[in-house]
Parts: C-alpha cells; sequence; structure tokens
C-alpha cells in the first residue's frame, strides 16, 4: 500500500464527497474509506517502531510463538478521531437543510472529547499497567466531557417505561424522570461497554471483530430509522447523527481487522477495547438510545455475568483463561482451572455437576472430586459446543452468533417493544423534547 | 503531600467557588489551587513508573549525571485538561449574564480538543523519536479542531493595521479580510508557539519557566481589559473567557516548575513543551489577539533567529547545544561548535568578528584562523555576557529577561498602538462583529 494509491483514493473520495456536498451520510462514507486506506498504510509502515519501543506480545496460540507489535489500536483510533475532526466542515452549516445543524456541534465535539480522553486513558494503562481496580472506572472518567455537555446542553433525564408498568401504579406519564440518577446511568454505560468489550478477548481478531458486529448493528438501527422517516424528523436527525459516527469507525475497524485476523500480525492492546466500547457508549447516549445499545451486547454481557465467579475471585483464576493451543493438531481446546490445591467448595460442586448437564461447562473428575473445570469465558463455553477448532473458525463462530443475537434483539424492538411501551419510543420522546 | 491535604485543598477550593458560583475568575483560581495539588500529589506518586517505562534522561550538568524521569509533562497537562471539562458547568450557563453565553462552547470545547491533540502528538513524539521535520508540524495538525470551528463558528478573518498603512493606498477601512490566508496565518501561529518554546530550552526548569512568564504576562494583558471594561463589554468577555483558560494552566505549571526547577527531580519532555505551546496559540487564536501574544515570544523568537545558522546547517551543529557543566566549580560555561575538520566559510567570518564585537558571539581564534564559535542560542548569549553561572542563576537570568521584555511590550502595546491603529484594536474590532 503506497502513498500513491492513498492519494488516488482520496481523489476518489472527494469526488464522491463533493458529489453529496453537505449529504452527511455519503459523506461519511466518503471518509470512512480515505480512514480505511489510510490505517492501512500506517499499520504495516509504523509497527515496528511499536516492538522497537517494547510494546509487544507473544501469540501463544502459535507454534513458534511469534512476537507480535502490540498497542496498535492508537492507529485507527488516532486516525478516526481526525477523520471526525476533518469531516466537520462538511456536515455541520449554519445554512443548510440537509446538513446538521450547528447547535448539535457541542454535543458532537463533547464526543469526539470523550473519545480523545479514552486514547489517553488506554495508551496510559497499555504503558504503565494500571491495576485492575483502577482502570475499570477509566471510562467513566473519559466520558465526563460528554455528560457535562449534555447536562449544560440537554438535560433530558427521562426514561421511557412499558405502560403496563406505569399502570400498575396509575401514573398517566409513559416516561420517568430519574434526575442525577440518569447521569449515573450514562456513566454505568461509558464503563459497561469498554470493559465488557475488554474481556471477550483472547483470539486472534475477536476484539475487532465484536466491534465490527456491534458497529454493524447499531447501523442497522439507524438505517433502518433513516429509511421510514424524514429529514425533518428529530429521530431521522439523531439516527443520521449517529451514523455519521458509527460509518467511519467502520472504515477503520474493517482495516484493523485486516492485520489483526487470523493470523494475527498486530495485538491491538487495551487502548482499542476502550476506544471501541465508547465509541458505542458515546453514540448510545448522544442518541439517547442507550437501552437498543445494550440489546446489542449481549454475548459481551453475558460472556460477564458467566466469568463473575473467577472474576471475583468465588473459584480460582488462573493469570490467562485463553484456550489451549495443541500444537498437534493446531486446534483450540478448552482451558481448565485446576483444583489440587485448593478443593471446589460443596455449593460449587452442585451448581457445576448442574450447569454440566446443560453442556454450560465441562468438568474432570477423579474419584467423584472435581478436579479441573472449564475456564468461565464465553470462548471456552463456544469450544464445549464445537469441539477443538482452529482459531478463526471460532472467531468466526462467535462474531456469527454475535451477529444472530443482535439481529433478533432488532427485531424484536422494532416489534414487540412499541406494543409494550404503547409506541416507538425514541420518536415521541425526543419530539416532546 | 497525602491524599487528605488534597482533600482538604479541594473543600477549601469547593468553598470558593461556591461563595462566588457562576463567576468565571474565582471559579478558575478555586480550579487552578485543585490543579495545583493534584499534580503536586501525582508527580513524586508517579514518576518512578516512567522511569520502569524507559521514559527517562541523564543529568549532564550535575556531579554524578543522575538519572531522572523523563515525559513527566504529560501528568500536568492530563490534570489542566481535566480541570477544563469539570469546569465546564461552573463558567457556562444558558441563564446568567455573569457566567459565558452556551454559545461559546464549541469553541471553548474546540480549544480542548486542540489540546488534547497536542498531548497525543507529544506523548507520541516522546515514545517514537519523530524526525524533526515532521515533528515541526505535529502542532499545525493538532489545531486542526480549532481552525475548522473558527471556521464555521466565527469565520472572522480579518486584521487591523495601523492608520498610516491604510491610508498610503488611500483605504477607508482599517482592517483587511485576509479570507483563506487568516487560516494559514492562524496555523502558523500554532506551529511557532509549541516549537519555539521547544528549542529554547536544555538548563534545568527553564522549559517550564518560560512558559509561566507568559501565562503572566498573558493574565496581566487579560486583568488590564478586565479593570477598564464592565461585564457586558465584548472584549470583557473575550479576555474573561482567555484567564479561565490561562489561571489553571498557571496552577499545574507553577506545580510541574516546583519539580522541574534546579535541581530538577523530573523532565518535562517534549509533550509539555508542545502542550504549553498550544495552550497560548489557543488563547491566542481564540481570543483573536494573536499579534498581541507575539509580543510575549520576543525571547524564543530572537533565540530562533539567532539559531538559524545552526538549525539549517549553515554552519554545524552539535547533538547538543547545552552550555558546558564544569564539575570543577559546578558553574555553566559557553559551549562551543568546533571548525577542525570543515573551516569555517570567509563570509561567514567576517560576520562572527562583527558580531564579536558587538559581544554577540564567542570566538576562540588561533593564528587568525576561527577555531571554534559559541553555540548561537540565547542561553549561551547570555553566558556570554554574565561570564560563567550556576544552572538556577542562569535559568533566573532569562525568566527576568523575557519578563522585563515582555511587560515594556505589553506597555508599548498598550500606549503607542492605539495611537498607530488610531484605537485598541480589539474593542472596535470585535464590537463590529
Amino acid at each position: 500500500m503506497s502513498l500513491l494509491n492513498i492519494g488516488v483514493s482520496c481523489c476518489c473520495c472527494l469526488v464522491l464527497i463533493s458529489c453529496h456536498y453537505y449529504q452527511p451520510i455519503s459523506t461519511s462514507i466518503g471518509f470512512a474509506v480515505v480512514g480505511y486506506q489510510l490505517v492501512d498504510h500506517l499499520i504495516p509502515s509504523t509497527s515496528q517502531h511499536f516492538i522497537k519501543r517494547g510494546l509487544h506480545g507473544k501469540d501463544l496460540s502459535k507454534l513458534n510463538k511469534p512476537i507480535i507489535p502490540e498497542t496498535i489500536g492508537i492507529i485507527p483510533s488516532i486516525v478516526y478521531i481526525f477523520i471526525l475532526i476533518i469531516i466537520i466542515p462538511f456536515i455541520f452549516r449554519n445554512d443548510s437543510s440537509t446538513s446538521f445543524n450547528i447547535n448539535k456541534l457541542g454535543l458532537y465535539l463533547s464526543c469526539l472529547l470523550s473519545l480523545l480522553c479514552m486514547i489517553i486513558l488506554g495508551l496510559i494503562d497499555d504503558l504503565f499497567d494500571i491495576r485492575w481496580r483502577h482502570k475499570f472506572f477509566l471510562p467513566f472518567i473519559a466520558s465526563i466531557p460528554l455528560l457535562v455537555v449534555y447536562y449544560i446542553d440537554y438535560s433530558l433525564t427521562s426514561i421511557l417505561i412499558p405502560k403496563f408498568i406505569t399502570q400498575i401504579w396509575g401514573s398517566d406519564s409513559n416516561s420517568i424522570d430519574l434526575g442525577w440518577v440518569y447521569y449515573i446511568y450514562m456513566g454505568s454505560i461509558s464503563i459497561f461497554c469498554p470493559n465488557s468489550i475488554n474481556i471477550l478477548a483472547g483470539i486472534n481478531g475477536l476484539e475487532v471483530g465484536q466491534t465490527i458486529i456491534i458497529g454493524l448493528l447499531l447501523l442497522i438501527n439507524d438505517f433502518y430509522y433513516l429509511s421510514i422517516g424524514n429529514s425533518t424528523d428529530l429521530s431521522y436527525n439523531i439516527h443520521s447523527f449517529s451514523s455519521c459516527l458509527l460509518i467511519p469507525f467502520m472504515g477503520v475497524a474493517l482495516s484493523l481487522f485486516k492485520y489483526n485476523k487470523y493470523p494475527s500480525k498486530v495485538f491491538v492492546g487495551d487502548t482499542w477495547c476502550y476506544f471501541s466500547g465508547m465509541v458505542f457508549a458515546v453514540v448510545g447516549i448522544s442518541g439517547h438510545f442507550a437501552k437498543t445499545l445494550m440489546l446489542f451486547f449481549i454475548p459481551q454481557l453475558f460472556n460477564f455475568i458467566y466469568s463473575i465467579p473467577q472474576l471475583f475471585g468465588l473459584i480460582p483464576c488462573p493469570r490467562h483463561r485463553l484456550p489451549k493451543f495443541n500444537e498437534l493438531d493446531g486446534l483450540l481446546y478448552n482451558s481448565y482451572t485446576e483444583y489440587d490445591k485448593k478443593p471446589l467448595k460443596k455449593c460449587y460442586y452442585k451448581i457445576f455437576t448442574l450447569l454440566e448437564k446443560f453442556k454450560l461447562i465441562k468438568l474432570v473428575k477423579k474419584d467423584d472430586l472435581i478436579v479441573k473445570s472449564s475456564n468461565l469465558t464465553l470462548i471456552n463455553l463456544i469450544l464445549i459446543w464445537t469441539g477443538p477448532v482452529r482459531e478463526d473458525q471460532l472467531c468466526y463462530t462467535i462474531m456469527l452468533l454475535q451477529f444472530l443475537i443482535g439481529f433478533i434483539m432488532l427485531i424484536l424492538r422494532h416489534t414487540i417493544v412499541p406494543i409494550l411501551f404503547g409506541f416507538d419510543n425514541s420518536w415521541n420522546m425526543l419530539n416532546r423534547h
């Protein structure tokens, strides 16, 4: 990928952009292509510098355990931010109806600020290995710019609740005003998204792959609204805004995936997990559709809940919970936690035996005692169901599963939810504002 | 400095803030104290991690050349950004006349974005040692967010010129509209400020000391406007905005100076030079007083012009141009460029001999040939004038000189300039807009 190629594709994009001047979506697509090409050029040309600086890791699931540059996620993150900055004059105007109103600029800039804060904090984490209990809250700090601007510029702190619940206490209103609790709710979302992406990791391509799936599902949701509304609707505007944040993200993420997929040429580092999670949190918060966003995080949420016994130290947690690589056949097998030093408590014995019946855990017994149990991660669970597979197949299986769950949720969201709530929430809610 | 101390001083500040709720200046002072304390706590508690990560340098002007953590400038920079974020709800309101109008929020957030971009680029530079010709332009990239928002939100691209010049071509107007050239002008300022601070460096405390002096001079200028105007004036508002950016900066800079001054416990790295230069550029650009800003950069400008023969390779430039440390008396002496391999060209011989007469260079001759000449930096020049001095005296001499020049310029700015321009520029100019 030479600089000439970048030049050529940039020119193509400029044509695309100028044909649709002030059409936010097509402009974003143009810049997404630029982002893809830039990342595609920068990763191979800079990755050696990362190794030199000591930012590298070993790929444990390969034959010769090659050394691979780490923290490469910083490159697409920075490219993404610069694209979002350069795009501003194309999508914000005082005078044009097809582009965003300048009043939205404050919100947009605060989204960028939150993302930049997240990049810096992620980078600091990759550099200095911050303690787990500290880094858990880093995304909350990064979300402060967005929350602050939300507070002084919008202060919309109501959420909609289903009709049948409001009827229980005989209220007329379809929404409750959470007040300051709403800011805690938004802060929690910004903690959840990055961290849940961060713990569903460990095989080539999965860190980036899962963010591509979530981005795709969010875009499908956006385009649904764009297809049924017209450009004067508030919800059309909101989902057009959200697409403008997501389309360039998809550009840089796809380019990163090219290098991170099996066999990985680069590792993305915590920076990418935090950054991509924050992109989704920012999109959800600024568009006031955080609950819909959560639907696309079900696999991550499941992985988190499933991991709780190990994360919170209820049962032993080894340093790495990656699947085990077998050098003979090149396949990945379940990895196990061993109970040789400290036998498993009786209550867990019963739960684990029950879980084993439903194929939710794999146990190795000896004389009726549990000696080993499979590590509690979604990756290990999939391995229980599919048996040993190659790393790339495992990654694609999880991505496919994630897409299917998300897509089903999306359909339910637009069929059952309007019935439960009495209307499709973002429409009415935001029009009332 | 314990966490308790921070807590106590935070409480004091909260009292100060709440007493003057929505008074931007006193709120900024309160937060500046918080910033001072935070940086004062964070630097000693984190500096060992920087050394571990390989971010360290040798202090060449000390007896045993101790190893000192480098890139510490990142700490006050990040603290500063978070203060500017948290302060937002206190100084921006829709409904109060004493605080800033919410319309200014876009500009404010774009300032923050530019500063954050500068931090990231400075950090990348400190980590990966970017080539000189590339890093020269990094501040321009960081200024793009500010320029973009300036473009869509303000687009004020006129500058005032003295009356006698306009009279030459018989124009009625006191200003000329530079159009897109104005953006190049602003971009150049953002390149100049960080880089000129970066090359006036090399002795303990000077990197931070010079930024404290510039900040102080800018604040004096701001308070001059605040004292003569009233809160409904546009220029009052602009200089109040600028103070709100500068006061917390002074807080973190003073705290950093405590550790960076002779004998340095920490080195600040390029991050700080870039970041602080960008703070000034951002203040000047957003307040539309970039020309006044330049008055406070005269020592840096002189240092740059004086260095040109070495920077652009007209005469040899050694790797380091620091003054020479004499271990016997602990004083700093002039450092020299030697011409033993490549004799000095004839034209330079004449110029140098002339400069020597005015005590602007120090030459060592042998048989009527120049063998060595003092390195062309402001630091060396001061050493020619004062003779060998201790490192801290040299630093304070330069800071004092800088303050005196700046202060004289400030007086001229408010006495002669209004006569030349026919009025005090920012007042009329901005009121017209």
